[in-house]
Parts: C-alpha cells; structure tokens; sequence
C-alpha cells in the first residue's frame, strides 16, 4: 500500500479548522491516495460535524484512536487523535433531526426542524490557543518519530497562541524550533505559481531589515531544491526586489544594490537558473510567474508574496460575504518533515456556520501527498 | 461638439511611447469621443509610423502643428505639438517598401523586401530624459492654461529624468510640482479594481514612515471623492494594514493601531463609507474589493497597490518573451487639471520592435475622456 500516512492538526478550536477538516476528509478520493487522520478535540471535532451535516446534509461520524495503530483510515469514518483540552461545554447545543426515527424523504420534512448553525463568534482566546498549538506540537512529533508521513495544518490565531503564553509568530516557526530547523523559509502555491519568503511574520520595517545576502542566497538555494524535489528539472528562479522599480537603480532603496544583487550572482556561480541576472520589479514579477516564465519567485517580504497569490486563488462573494474560495497552500521549505498547511486564518466571523470552504485543506493534502510519495524536500540540506 | 480634447505626452523617446502612441491614434473610435493630439518630437514620432507600418501594416501621417487652433483631429492623421528635441540621426535607418510604386497585393511581396523593426536597445538617456520632462511639463502647461480638457502620458525613464538633472521620482511629482498641489495621491485602476496609494516612488523603509494618520485620512478623502466623480454615489472604502496580517493587534508593528486606526476613525466620522471600521489584512482586501466588496482600496504603499493590479491586468507571453497585455492606467487624484497615464515602464528592451501593446494607452484615453466629460475630479479641493 502506497498511501501516506498524513496527520493534520484540527487549528483552533472556535476556528474554521474542525468543519473544514469535516468536509475535507468526507471526499472519498483522498482517502483513495492517502491515510489521514486528524490530531485535536473530540468535543470540536462532534461539534463540526453537526454543523456540516445541518448545512451540507454530510453525515461523517468520529472516530476516537490512541494510536495510529488503531485509525481505520476509511471514508466517512474520521480518525481522531483526541488531546481532550477543549471541554463539550465550550459550543452551544445544536439539535439535528433524529437520522433513525425519521424516514420521510429530506422533502417531507418542514424547513422549521432544520437547525440553522450560527457564526460562535467566540474568537482568540487562551484555550483555543493552547489547544491548537498543542495539536501542532503533537503532530510534528509524530512526524519526527516516523508515524506519519507528512503533516497538514489547519489555521491556528497568532493572537491566541500569544495568548496562552508561547512566544511564536506562526506555524512555520513552531515547526522550525520543534525539528531544530534554523534554514527554513515559507513557500505559497496556487497551481503553478509559487512564491517563498524571505521573512514572514514581521513587521515591515523588520522585513526591510531582514533582505540580507545571506537570507535571500538561502532562499534562492530551498526554492530551487523544492522545484526540483517536485519534478522540475532546471527550475528558473525569479528574485524580486524590495523597492519599488527595484530602486531605479539607488535612486529609492538600495537593498537591490547592496543585498539582493550579490546574492543573485552567488547563486548563478552555483548553477542556479535565474533567467533574468538581476531583481526582477516587484510589480510585474508575479504576471512574468503567472505566464511561465518563472517556476518560483523569491519574495522579499510576506505581503509582497501573499498578494498575488490570494488576488488569483481567493474569490469573495459580496452578497453572501463570504469567501467562495480559498485555495492556495504553505509549504514550509528546510525541515527535516513535510508540512504543507492551508493558506488562509481561521475565519472567526464565520466560523461555526457551516459555510467555510475546504478547497485550501483539500490542495494541502493533495501536495502532501506528492511531497511523501518519494519526494525528498531538501535534499542538500546539512 | 463634446469631444474634449486631450493632450498626450509621447513619453521617453526611445521607449514605448511614441509606437503605442501611433498604435492607439490609429483607433477610429478615439477619435469618434475625444480630439486628441501629441506632445513630443517629429523625428520619434515619424520613426514609430515606420515601425508600426512595418510591423503592424498600419499607416498612419504626422501632421506637425504649432498651436492646438491647427489640429485636424482626424484619424489617420496625428497632431503633433513638435518640441524639436530630438534629432533624427538618433534613429536608424529603416527603409520602408514604396507604397505608391508597389500596387501588388500583401501576398505577391516577398518577405525578405519587408523591413523588420528591432529594438532601439538605447535605454535611459539625457537627452530622452530631458526630452520627456519637457513633453510633460507641455501637457500641463496646456491643460493649466484650459488648452486641453485633460492629459494623458505615455512612460518616462525616472533614471533619464535623473540623467538629465530633474530631481522628480515620477510623473505624479512632476505633476504636482507644476500645478502647485500639495495634497495629491496615485490611484490605479484595472476595470472596476480601484487603487489609491499613500505612497508611490520611495524606498520601501520610508514607506512605512509616510504612514501618517494626516495622510492617511487624505488619502481616504481623495479616494472618495474620485469614486463620486465617477458616479458612484456612495463609495464603499478599503483601507489596507500596512504589516502583514495588519500587525496582529501589535504582535508586528503598531502602524495599524497608532496611525491607521486614527485615520478611519477620522474618515468615519466625516460620513465616509469604511465598511470594515478598520484596516483590512493586506492580502486579501484585493480579492475583497475584486469580489466587489469596496470600491476602491487605500493601500498604504507602491507594490501594495501595484502587484494585485498588475496580476490582474498583465499577461506575459513565455515564447514571445514579451506582455500580451497590460491593460490598467494610473491617475493623479488631487490635481486641478485631469491626468491619465498608462500603468507600465518605458520598455526600454522591446521599444522600437513595434510589437508593444496599447491596450493601456487606450484605457487612459478613455478615462481621461470619462473624466473630462463634465465631471470634477476632486470638488471638494481648497
């Protein structure tokens, strides 16, 4: 059996994580490529799946295990690894018709008796934190340790996890400290555009300052091994600049200059392919990817990368505002284990209702699934 | 008659502009709306008929004028306000088959008679710096004196600007300068995705200094009153976060909440329509407002506003190693007089092969023509 074994932590608990995960793991065909099973809280897990079942008449039931061992890995079976952090009484009670004693068709039934899941509108709070970040933890041990093959992440609040006192600005960091990891760096993909960062969550003004040689020549290196652990023989690396026009040349910024240029001619002299020389204007970089001049492109900062892809995977619809969809997935690049995740937050406004899309989830299992099929991240990594 | 007349800057005269120029004056229906005629130079724009007939088989006539009272404003035929700034020896040679003398169809020709264009390879230069600077201060200069009913410009080299010893990062600065305005913002546009931008042509780092709550609110008032003078009556305003997830409440960097926070606040209070009530994540207010959520957004730098705009309105072609398309124009809100201009670069590598597109020169034209059409820019302006 080639399937990999692929843990996914829930995300926050009050987040869109546990419906989501619900909606993901009742499609038949992943099951068909994988064995997944979920790390985080029975109470959230049954929660979800009555609000899924109530919106999307999607009947999938939980299943509790202690041990991978135990996981059935079977379509409308979802396997749990319960951490028991989140106590039942944490979400409102949510009535659904009775499925035995009611065999009328869904037509016979009067709309009344349908219960309607609301937004839980409950937001970052110390235990959601605590619980999402134990999750995560949990599932890069088991990661480390060989159980699985690959690990997915739902989204976990910032917010939440400061608020339960650990220090860490996101997931990526979280995995980095976790596997020892220092060489690492954040890649976005939706279809074939693919961006990874030379620094994430911090503020701009720290971006700036973390555009050094050094940082930018090691992203140049991760992206051109993650290109071709995908398959990509000679992948062309695109280098954007930090400043607008690339500084027109010193006139505004000189980080081009003084940082990205030499990191650039570093990584030529090792054989990499970046067709253009030079940085590449932050502004058109992404339209140049788009139509295949590029296979990646090193982004400066976070925005400057999230940007373009969220404009082409996300699409938000005014009248029900709400996302139609969000795809577009994270890989984090340099770790020792595979972590893909999805790309959008936990959605707390929404979340509860039933209504979140499951595409990114969904893409993060997909490129999970490439990544352990004999894949080896980074293979030159010390 | 209601055509109003628009006076056009060839731009630098070994980029883009003066072929795109020919290529859009060649549109019959531009002239169907507006009277448009040219500031630049004679021998660049002869030059470009020649590429652009070689090319494109599209003939067209330079007709110089001295004053606007001489304008045929017939299609077929291009007014040119010549400076005289350019010699004709700056531009090859570039033999043209006799068209009188040649009555044999397309067919019967031998393609080894035709000449093919190749680009001019000239690049930024003082003389094209000065040259540009001067078409520019022209337009202004006419549409300041009500010779014009508005202005639209073709690209400048802001490095040939340099060159030529004019201390302005770009055309808005220019603009401003000119017309003595102290309170002006860039917006973009790409069909209905509006973008102002409280900074354009800085270095990244000082960006983040000109995130002030005073310009920021400035910004908001210049957004909203452009969507009002393009009819929609009660905008609906985005403003973007500066950090990356607007900051997480702190978490990195505190723009949000000591300068942007204040601003929408302020905004807010005047009865201007901020939907959200604060800043919006910088990565997916460009989905919202494409989902058709805000009506423009404020975004608080260059590549901010300029990367979703351009994925959206570039298309670049990997065989032809060249852009398809660049649809999306930029206009300068604030100003007395109406300025339009195309959304790409001088195109220094490709100019002179005849093959650039005028899909974003066409656009300007067409905005200039909608704002000129009675409607006032900015109402409120002191």
């Amino acid at each position: 059996m080639n399937r990999p074994v692929i843990a996914i932590s829930m995300g926050d608990p009050f987040g869109n994580g546990p419906e989501i995960t619900v909606k993901a793991l009742s499609r038949k065909e992943i099951y068909e490529r994988c064995r997944p099973f979920v790390v985080g809280d029975r109470s959230s897990m049954e929660y979800a799946c009555k609000v899924v079942e109530a919106v999307c008449q999607i009947r999938a039931k939980i299943h509790v295990i202690r041990d991978i061992s135990e996981a059935l890995f079977t379509c409308g079976t979802i396997d749990l690894l319960d951490l028991g952090l989140v106590p039942e009484d944490q979400y409102p009670v949510l009535a659904v018709p009775e499925a035995d004693g009611d065999s009328s068709s869904p037509d016979m039934k009067s709309p009344e008796k349908k219960p309607v899941p609301a937004p839980l509108g409950i937001g970052s709070t110390p235990l959601g934190g605590e619980a999402a970040f134990s999750y995560v933890v949990k599932v890069i041990e088991l990661a480390m340790s060989g159980k699985a093959d690959a690990t997915v992440t739902n989204a976990i609040s910032k917010e939440a996890i400061h608020m339960a006192g650990h220090d860490f600005s996101g997931h990526t960091e979280i995995y980095a400290h976790y596997t020892n990891t220092r060489k690492y760096a954040m890649m976005l993909a939706h279809d074939d555009l693919r961006v990874i960062h030379v620094s994430t969550h911090v503020s701009l003004r720290e971006a700036c300052d973390r555009v050094r040689k050094d940082r930018v020549l090691e992203c140049i290196r991760l992206a051109d091994q993650a290109c071709r652990a995908m398959g990509i023989v000679r992948p062309k690396i695109g280098v954007a600049g930090l400043n607008p026009h690339c500084g027109e040349g010193g006139l505004f910024g000189r980080e081009e200059i003084e940082e990205i240029q030499p990191a650039i001619d570093a990584a030529a002299a090792e054989g990499i392919c970046i067709p253009d020389g030079k940085p590449a204007p932050p502004d058109t970089i992404f339209s140049k990817a788009l139509g295949g001049w590029y296979d990646v492109v090193v982004a400066m900062y976070h925005d400057q990368g999230h940007i373009p892809l969220k404009v082409k995977g996300f699409v938000y619809d005014r009248e029900k505002k709400r996302w139609d969809a969000v795809s577009g997935i994270n890989i984090t690049l340099g770790l020792p284990i595979i972590r893909v995740s999805v790309d959008h937050g936990t959605g707390f406004d929404q979340a509860g209702n039933g209504q979140c899309s499951d595409l990114s989830l969904v893409s993060s299992i997909d490129y999970a699934i490439r990544f352990a099929r004999g894949t080896v991240l980074c293979p030159d990594q010390p």
